[in-house]
């Protein structure tokens, strides 16, 4: 269990209204909207893996710190992009990551691993290389009983919807199996199709995209007998298979962009730029140009079926080439860059921001934008929302920032409440838990300083924590 | 009445400092050297219309924070662009509004209103669906009697000057009955050059823009007798505007710009564009150009004649296209975009920026600019200072992290001190005292963390709610 | 002394825990591996100039602000450019600058100059124009005793090392009669490059900017007997003056760039720019590429020799251009600019970036990079490392923003800890310790949140205020 006073402000009259709101939301389900589980852990619901497999070699926060401190991946097991791992032992890969555990220190890292060996395995020593074999023991005691395999766990953390995240071309059948199974609106999907319309998708450029990307779109129409190799059989198949995703659950779609923008073109400029990708002909300008008018027809699918929007631009992806090369995509080498939203989105936001029939969920990497465009758009346009702080944001620290830089402008109610974001089941319940202290501390300090009452603040509380992601993500549950 | 400690540091030392500090300046007469108050309303001096008009209609902080979260403008009585309005009472207005009322938790209208419907009104039940019909009879009631007339609460909230905003075309009538009524020295004018100026005045481009401003630039002439449409002759209009509005009163300028540019070029090249503009043949890049040249020139005009001069850049005026087409502008259609000061007043600075005897002083709606830009220019030129937190960060938290940011690098007495930008009369003492609050608690933590006196925080807190806006911004009074 | 509790949170709870913290790193040495003191100093031990050439001529933190309200550097006695001084007696300077002192009300300068008066030189009185003379003949009266000789103070400072800044054309004559003397170990160069490989260093542009680069190129040539006028020859004696800066005890490079940008060309192309640079033939994109060029040689230098590199960009230099003309560089008239890390930078590191033989420390002038860019950076790259808050940014509040917006991210250990990079050798105790005590307190707020114990926060605080930077930049002593 964690300290009851985790991450509560120090000031005493803080701290006692902070508990008091805190204990309005601390039980409240979990809404996950927004995730990376992989759906078939809870559709097999086999037991985890050891620990290392479990904690260390999927989280790239994890290994991406130690390796800027000079450990080598191939010591913490990350599998390479051949396919091929290094010969490491779990327990070998335990004993490096403990050994650096002080690297941790100020991180949110910590705070999840260590409430996570509390609360979920009772583990409360504290980690280092001393403990390292102890606690990898006990870990692995734990994951070898029914309680803690991936369905039971989930009923322990209290979540009440999951959503993950998947292709177009994922047939689904993981959650064709969770629905058999009664879990159907437990864990849903969530629309991703990034493969199906960067023509760069993967860090892979020119030729060598649009060949891939092409290969993509003709499974696409394999999928679902339509002509994707034209531009109206192509968007008549992602409906397709959008209907698919809202017929076993899903709510929400997901777009990760390089950048914000998003442009309106005639039918044949957009068609053109379609079929230039098709003939290998797109330069970077004309991918980035598709990308933009893809993110407008989204917009129009979502009023024409609901789904609610979600945009997350402004990484840099693979900024590590040595370590894409070596290792493939999503190992820690990503790297944010600065986002344009006010004019990336105004095509967009012309068109359809004033529908309040089109949902759409906004992330950043980069703060700088909360105050100068995030909260003025999100309080100006009825289709707007402020997803949480996103990933390198996604801290306590940060989250202390969202608040007090976005509230004053867009109040509570254009925020879409947290989202975890992960690929670590384990842990989130921490993640939902450290929010939940987040927000309660901050809206103390508001009634400490006579700007809310208290019935304010634990109305509010509740909202930010459930009600709203609830109602915002159109999650339908029980 | 705020409560006593609104707005104060919640630790108990810091909050002891704070209330000593702000007993410094609570009771200081307030400087308001920028604003848009309708200067008619206080020539007039009739009765304000109803609490929907008074507090709700008018206010686009309001009506956009609504309008964000679903309800129509036409709900809110807000006036379409070709002058009619829906059929809406006020009181229905008002109730509209009051059941919306929790959407402004931990926003500065919060505050604003409830510290206004107290202190002014004396209303202290709870803004809401059910209280809505009490509190609108309770300030109507109110809005009949004399001592709630515009100069009763001109006196009442000890307002020492008032500055109002107005266009050299403006014929400054209402500042003239003010003057014949003895009110010259306490209400003054703002010469805001910007339709006469700006090409693309209202959002307008191309010939469209060219023409509207033509016609502006047509009527500068009748009203000072000069040719206009010669650039000398347009330069000695605005020289002669000038000098009437620092006849009446008036001591600075106003310049809302999308950028801070700012460009010197040779007389040729200056009269070209002005001329292109008066062809129908100004590009963007021309109406850009032509607006940085025009800084020069002001800045030039400024050293002559004293005028304080003001800039307020990196609005992306009407990005709202539809609520611009429907309602027209200044109804929260507007957002910040980065700006860019260094290289933007490179070419003023270059020129001017040494003599004392021009005093700029700088807004932002982009904080980043804070700390990289506006600090060290201001802390560098001595023309330069700082305005207040503008527009989306004229709230607490902006202010405080303002004083935070600039501080260290530009002092205080670059900073020139509160200015409460508003269109709501009712709410100039609020505002006023919200700046005071934030800043005796900035100044209180100083003195706890033992880097100030507490003399020299109390002597710095009149200077910058007080002494420092009358002495930068010239302010004549008594 | 200062104030036992200067800079600690108010509340008590976490002033307490910031005591504790506090107590482990006050006495340790002082690691100053980056600042601008002049060797000769050192070297002659000659007692300092009076009180006014000590603190107030050469420190542009106080003539810029003297000069942002109206003072003119003339009356300070700042150097013209043409080597003329207005005349002005020092104790006049003093006078001067002890009646405007409450400019400084809540900046570092304030601080720095008030403790290290009250620390080194006994003076307790605040300094006003009252106390000018009193204070100037205290002054006056220590730097007259041996105990106040610049090596004496050294000792007392107890500083264990200090890194000075040479640029390669630089004999190291100080450097050589400091090792003479046994002072090799104590006081070591800096490695500064920048006048041999900007065109346009010193802010002369065009073809002024390359004879005057091209002289020092050639004098680099005499210094090492190499053909400086080809590429290779260039490159060689580079190598060769690093290699006689490491003899005598450097540790690391520094590099002052207005960009982060680096770039990788294939050999003509580098040493076609190189040539245009001689030819008089290099545009300010050819000056730019250069500079990007040789970050990345230079890199590859330290992979070779094993000098830590730093870098700092963002500034535009002279931006005051009066300032410049009248009284040339470094007089306060540069100004921060948005910098690009990530794309600038990319070339870099996709090349060596993962190279742990290669350790780049980043400094910033732009805090928006803070979580966007430098922590993710320096949390994904093995060969990155934070440089402490630089310069506008080496104050206790932007201290504080560093560690709560990289910390997250990044951790402590990939922070190379605090950097005085001053000029006023008698500052340098009071600059270390702000630090530390900022630092003790960030921490005591993590412990006083339940985030990391008391063992953790203060071993994390020993290690960044000496094992680290010591560490870091591979500096060896005793």
């Amino acid at each position: 269990m964690p300290h009851p006073d985790l991450l509560f402000p120090a000031d005493p009259r803080q701290r006692e209204i902070t508990r008091e709101l805190y204990a309005h939301v601390r039980d409240l389900p979990l809404i996950s909207p927004h995730g990376h589980i992989d759906p078939r852990l809870l559709a097999d619901d086999e037991p985890f893996d050891d620990p290392a497999h479990l904690f260390v070699v999927p989280d790239h926060y994890l290994t991406r710190m130690l390796y800027s401190q000079g450990v080598h991946p191939d010591a913490l097991g990350v599998p390479r992009r051949d396919g091929s791992t290094a010969a490491v032992e779990p327990r070998e890969i335990w004993r490096t990551f403990a050994a650096h555990w002080h690297l941790f220190r100020g991180t949110p890292s910590k705070l999840w691993l260590e409430q996570t060996l509390d609360g979920v395995f009772g583990v409360t020593a504290p980690l280092s290389a001393d403990t390292a074999d102890e606690i990898y023991d006990a870990v692995a005691g734990c994951l070898a009983r029914p309680e803690f395999r991936p369905r039971a766990l989930f009923e322990r953390f209290n979540i009440e919807v999951l959503a993950t995240t998947e292709s177009p071309l994922d047939p689904l059948t993981q959650h064709a199996k969770l629905a058999a199974d009664g879990w159907g609106d437990r864990v849903v999907s969530t629309f991703r199709p990034d493969d199906v319309v960067d023509m760069e998708f993967g860090g892979l450029t020119g030729a060598a995209g649009t060949q891939a990307w092409r290969q993509r779109v003709a499974k696409l129409g394999e999928i679902t007998g339509e002509d994707t190799l034209t531009f109206t059989g192509y968007l008549a198949a992602l409906r397709q298979r959008r209907a698919a995703f809202l017929a076993m659950g899903t709510t929400s779609s997901d777009h990760g962009h390089p950048t914000a923008r998003t442009l309106v073109l005639p039918e044949p400029e957009k068609r053109e730029l379609f079929e230039r990708g098709l003939r290998d002909e797109a330069t970077p300008a004309d991918a980035e140009a598709f990308r933009a008018v893809m993110l407008v027809e989204f917009a129009r699918m979502s009023i024409d079926d609901g789904m609610v929007m979600q945009l997350h631009p402004g990484s840099v992806r693979n900024h590590n080439t040595w370590l894409h090369g070596a290792y493939g995509t999503d190992v820690g080498g990503d790297i944010p860059q600065a986002t344009d939203y006010v004019n990336g989105l105004a095509p967009l936001l012309s068109e359809h921001g004033n529908d309040p029939s089109l949902r759409l969920v906004l992330y950043t990497l980069d703060e700088t934008t909360f105050t100068r465009e995030l909260a003025p758009l999100a309080g100006g346009y009825a289709a707007l929302y402020l997803g949480a702080p996103w990933w390198f944001l996604d801290s306590p620290e940060a989250m202390r920032r969202f608040r007090e830089a976005v509230t004053e402008t867009a109040g509570f109610a254009n925020t879409a409440g947290f989202v975890d974001d992960t690929r670590a089941f384990c842990s989130i319940p921490v993640r939902h838990d450290i929010a939940r202290r987040v927000d309660a501390g901050f809206l103390a300090r508001l009634v400490a300083e006579h700007r809310l009452t208290l019935d304010e603040a634990a109305e509010t509380a509740a909202d930010i924590a459930y009600h709203q992601p609830k109602r915002i993500f159109k999650v339908v549950s029980e």
